[in-house]
Parts: C-alpha cells; sequence; structure tokens
C-alpha cells in the first residue's frame, strides 16, 4: 500500500521556521514508528504571490486535492498589506479551505499547566481548560454573494457582504460537533444570534433538529455569540465542545484561544467530507499567524504546528495512540523548563531556539 | 424655560427595580440642585408585548421621539422566548434605536477599583482600565435587506442576512469616536475584518478618510476584529476609544464589559443627531440584561442604571458636573464597603438590597 500522503505548504513569516521542526518529527515517524508519508512542498500566501502572482496556484490547489492531508504554516505579511483583495496571501487560505470544502474547523483551547501562569486570566479561572470550538468553515459571510463595494452617482460607497446559511450546511457541522462531543464532555454549546439574525434563526432550528433526530443523547444548549464571548471570559470551563458559525467563530476562537495565554500552543484542523479512501479532506494548521516581527530569527515557537501534525495523526491518520505519543512528549519538554522566547516567564527556564526546541520534542519522543 | 424631558422606559425582569431607583435620584436633583425633569413612563419589550401585543407602541415611539431623553431599564424574559421573531422584545429595543437614528452606541468598558477582584483576569490586567466602545447602532447585518428564511422545493431552507453600509452611516460614527478621543485618551482603534469583507474595507477607508481630513492630531489604528477580541483579552489597557460596527460591537463590548468583572456596574448611552435644540437624540441603558432569575427581589445591583442616568447628565444635559457628582456619589459607597449580592466579594461588607443602594447614593450625594 502507498504511503499517506502530505502536502506541506509553510506559507510566510515564520511558517517556514515552525515547519522544518515538523519535518523533524514527520521524518523521525518515519524512521523510528515505521510510519512514513509521501511529503511534497508548495507554496501559499505571499510565498506564492511573489512567484505566480496569486496566492494559490491553480496546481497548488490540484495538489491539495488529491493528498492525504495539507500542513499549513501561515500566511501574511506587511509587505502584502498593499495588495489588491482579490490576491491578498488570505485569499491563498480562503481558497483552499473552499475548494475543498472543509467545513469543520477544529479549535482546541487547551491551557497547558506548565504554562497556565502566562494566561491574563486568573489561574484557577483557566487551569485545565479543554474547550473544544468547532467552526464552520466554507459557508456564512466570508462566502455569501452578493457582495463588494458599489460607488454611487453622488461618490458615496455602499458596502456589502451576505451570511448566508443553507440546512444541510448547517446540520453538516453541527454533526461533527456531536461527534466529537461524545468522545469528550458530551456537550455542546452552539452560539449565533437567534434574536437578531434570521441565519441564527436557522442556525438554531437546524442544530436542534441535529440533536433531536440524532444525537438526543449529548446535551445541547444555546447562547447568543455575545453572551457566549462574556462567558468565555468569566467561567470557560462550563464549555466542552462550542457550535458556531464562520464570523462568530474567527472572533471567540481566537478570544477562547488568548483565554489560554498559549497562542504559540494551539494547533487546529479542519476538516471536510470522506474521500474515497475513507479519510477526511483535511488542512491542519497552527491558530497563531505568520508573526513576521520575529520571522527568520529562530524565536518562533513550533508547538503549534507540531500539534497541528498530531491533529493530522489523530483525525487523517488513524492514529490516535501515536497522537497522543507525541502530545506526550510535548507535555515532558514544557515540563523539563525548556522554553522558546514566548513561553519564558518570570520563574525561568532552557531558553531554546525553534529547532532546539524541536530537537527537545524528538528526544522526549 | 420648560424643564428637560425625560421618558422612562423601565421594561422587563430587574428592569423596574433598578429604574425605581434611578427616579429616586431624578427627584433628588429636582430637590436638592435645583434640576427638575419631566418625567413620563411607558412600557417597552415583554411589558408592551402584555398590553399591546407588541414589543413598543407606536404611541411610546412617538413620545420616544419627542423627549430630551429615554432611559430603558431591560427587555426580555423566558416568558417570551416563544414568541415570533417580529413581536419578540428585542424588536422594541431595536425599533427605537433604529427610528430615533442613535448611530453612535457608548459603552465604557470600565474597571472600578474597589471591585477588581471581580475579574476573573489578574488584577495588574484590568485595574484602572478605562477603555470606551463606540459601536454603531443603526445598520450593518442588524438591519441590512434582504434578509429571512425561504424554504425551498426540496424542503431544505436558506437563511439570510445582509451586512450593509453607506460611507455616510460609516463617517458620522466615526465622527463621534475622534470627538471622544479629544476628550479621553486621544487614541482611536477601528476593528472590522477588512481581510475577508469588503464592508470592512469600505469601513477601514472611510475611518481613515474621517481622519485624516477631520481629525488628523487624533492617533488612529486598525485591526482585524479577532485580532481585537484577542488583544482586549490580554491586555486591554492598551485601548482609549475603540470604534466598530454593529455586530462586532455586540460581541467585542461584551467582552471587554466582562473583564472589568463589574458587568452590574456599566452604563450605555446611544446617541443620534442634534434636535432642534441641540440635544442630542439619546437613550441610555444598563449594559446588562433584563437577569429574570432574580427579578422581583430586591437583588438587582442597580448602579449601571445610575450611571446610565449619569450619561444623560453629561451627554444630554450639558451637567457634566452633575454627571461626575453623581460618579464620585457611587464610588464613594463602593468604597465604604456597600454591596448588593452580585458585588459581594470574599472581602466581605456591608449588604444591602436595591432600594438600600439607591438609598445610600442618595445619602453620599
Ligand atoms: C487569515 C484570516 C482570513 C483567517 C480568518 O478570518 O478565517 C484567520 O483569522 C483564521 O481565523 O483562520
Ligand atoms: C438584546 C439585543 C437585541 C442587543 C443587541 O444585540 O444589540 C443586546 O445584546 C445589546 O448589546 O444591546
Amino acid at each position: 500500500m502507498a504511503n499517506p500522503s502530505i502536502l506541506i505548504l509553510a506559507g510566510d513569516g515564520i511558517g517556514p521556521e515552525v515547519m522544518a521542526e515538523v519535518k523533524k518529527i514527520i521524518t523521525w515517524y518515519g524512521d523510528k514508528r515505521d510510519l512514513a508519508f509521501d511529503v511534497s512542498e508548495d507554496l501559499v500566501g505571499g510565498a506564492a504571490y511573489d512567484v505566480h502572482g496569486v496566492p494559490l496556484a491553480d496546481e497548488t490547489m490540484a495538489k491539495a486535492q488529491e493528498v492525504d492531508a495539507v500542513l499549513l504554516g501561515a500566511v501574511g505579511g506587511p509587505k502584502y498589506d498593499v495588495l489588491d483583495f482579490s490576491v491578498k496571501p488570505e485569499r491563498g487560505l480562503l481558497r483552499l479551505r473552499k475548494e475543498m470544502d472543509l467545513f469543520a474547523n477544529l479549535r482546541p483551547a487547551q491551557c497547558f499547566d506548565a504554562l497556565a501562569d502566562f494566561s491574563s486570566l486568573k489561574k484557577d479561572v483557566v487551569a485545565g481548560l479543554d474547550i473544544m470550538i468547532v467552526r464552520e468553515l466554507t459557508s456564512g459571510v466570508y462566502f455569501g454573494q452578493p457582495r463588494g463595494i458599489t460607488t454611487l452617482e453622488d461618490g458615496s460607497r455602499v458596502g456589502i457582504n451576505t451570511q448566508h446559511y443553507t440546512t444541510e450546511e448547517i446540520r453538516r457541522v453541527a454533526r461533527s460537533a456531536f461527534e466529537l462531543a461524545k468522545r469528550r464532555g458530551n456537550k455542546v454549546c452552539s452560539m449565533e444570534k437567534a434574536n437578531v439574525m434570521e441565519s441564527g434563526i436557522l442556525w438554531r432550528e437546524e442544530v436542534q433538529w441535529v440533536h433531536d433526530n440524532e444525537y438526543p443523547e449529548v446535551e445541547l444548549s444555546h447562547m447568543f455569540a455575545d453572551n457566549g464571548a462574556m462567558q468565555l471570559v468569566r467561567w470557560p470551563k462550563q464549555f466542552d465542545v462550542i457550535l458556531t458559525d464562520n464570523l462568530f467563530g474567527d472572533i471567540l476562537s481566537d478570544c477562547a484561544a488568548m483565554l489560554t495565554g498559549s497562542l504559540g500552543m494551539l494547533p487546529s484542523a479542519s476538516l471536510g467530507a470522506p474521500m474515497e479512501n475513507g479519510r477526511p479532506k483535511a488542512m491542519y494548521e497552527p491558530v497563531h499567524g505568520s508573526a513576521p516581527d520575529i520571522a527568520g530569527q529562530g524565536k518562533a515557537n513550533p508547538i503549534a504546528c507540531i500539534l497541528s501534525f498530531a491533529m493530522a495523526l489523530r483525525f487523517s491518520f488513524d492514529q490516535g495512540e501515536e497522537a497522543t505519543r507525541l502530545e506526550k512528549a510535548i507535555e515532558k519538554v514544557l515540563a523539563d523548563g525548556v522554553r522558546t522566547a514566548d513561553l519564558m516567564g518570570p520563574e525561568g527556564g532552557t531558553p531554546v531556539s525553534t529547532a532546539q526546541m524541536g530537537d527537545k520534542i524528538i528526544e522526549a519522543l
């Protein structure tokens, strides 16, 4: 049987640096655990724009459709701020999400014991926190038509975007959330603004339908998204799985990520429908951005990107045990006080570079 | 000259209780400071629905248009959850905002020294916090057309809402933010998702235009709203005035409110264009909701509602000094350890009812 295939799109800023450490880990799995992958690499974001004039070339898109999993680093940087909307680095990322139909974006917000002090929140509020945010990723206001800016006769302008959801778009991502909840705390809290948006009413009703008809054993609650933001700040441990749409998910998952104080530690998975081989279409990426201010200096923390590969092991390659092994190795390294610059707190630790962190994790494996 | 006029819409849940304390304060100003107001009262929300079958009667709407300021308590309650979207309590509130054209919603997020321990955030992160969020309140996805839920031939449904902003809608609320900034820290941070939404690009460009042409002396920055949520949690003191649209403002202002830990303390003002007498159209309301779980028990904290009246003194009645007097009286009462149930922390204090808190504040005045 052929090895499972991975396409690496390291992207911009610190993307290539953190991805270099993931590549070491992939090699280790091939050498030491007999888990070899066929790895190819290509460009995305500003790096693709520099070469192709677009943030994702058609050939790259085609490759992404064929592999078992895409690993993405990060996109964007000040150099590209002046570009037209249609060729900005983000469009490469959005094209991958849309054309691969990666409708379920899984964003764990976990607080690592060794790092609880890094949160701006009180320790008892966040220690042991473990939330999974399931964000719809291929629809809503990100992709709805009509959209655009129109100039009127008097010279004034109108900007329009459309929030658009269908029954099936809501149901399929709701199923992802309920499935995850079954393997976790068995609770889903769905967030929208059904008090002011009809699309929110549809969201609430369809999520309730999936619950009542397919997952009655999972506990379901609904919350307005503004209250959701409040409750995340007030007492985040009340949540297990949070299910929400593309735009609310963008904001709420970033809010939740920052609660943990460990932004350099948070991975994500974006999953679509099963392919012929049974594996879901999938892309994995760290939650952090391209951090142009520290790019190329060996300062970046590769853990979020490595944990994204752990999610790939679990969700794409059915290697849950190996994923746990990798996660445990990272915990050990942290418990030993090994620290990239972003993790260096008042209590000190052993300062390491991006590459040294990767090496330490491999040692711990 | 006629006394300035106030319409009180106490609404549902704890609304009437907290408003009763505001009425005492208004009476005090008439008796002791020669500042008499013509006060009338009417129904909004569920209370209006119970009597009129709609959450805001046309006659009430007409009255609101005529007075110098509306004071609103809170709307909503479980009893009304089953109502159709079009007559839910919230529609009464949204109708007032829209028909009075109250485009600038001012939401201070302030942390009161005596209460800094109540925040789920570390004390040094929030102590002394003083942010002003300016949220656009009459446009965006809250009111954009087309909207609604359509059932297709196959029985599936589509839910649609429209984010819609014009040049003038953005510019006028931007002016409000810059004006406020000039009287504060002289900094505005504008938040949108210009990286994924064209309406966000328009927002950014028009805010920049107002800055460059009318307020070049104010410091302006732009931030994506998801990063905004992160930065609010990470280090909120980096902000002075935050300017954002209706929907992002809903979420970000609730997030900011919860940072302070003093939800029962936060007022808001919604301002429109100047009327003939030079006063802006205005409505003032606490940020907290109707809290049906504690309604009618004398447990509610009236301070947010009283501070909303202080904002009315400042923004509608040109009585900045009297507003400060009222705010100082509240600070004193808190410093003396007087506490409604929601403010009672481990360090103790003198427990008081809603009415007793009102009395203490009058004593301090
Ligand atoms: C980069 C940007 C287009 C993207 C988004 O808005 O979805 C990012 O914020 C994210 O959350 O992955
Ligand atoms: C009650 C609701 C309609 C309202 C809103 O969404 O604007 C509330 O959340 C607010 O922020 O004032």
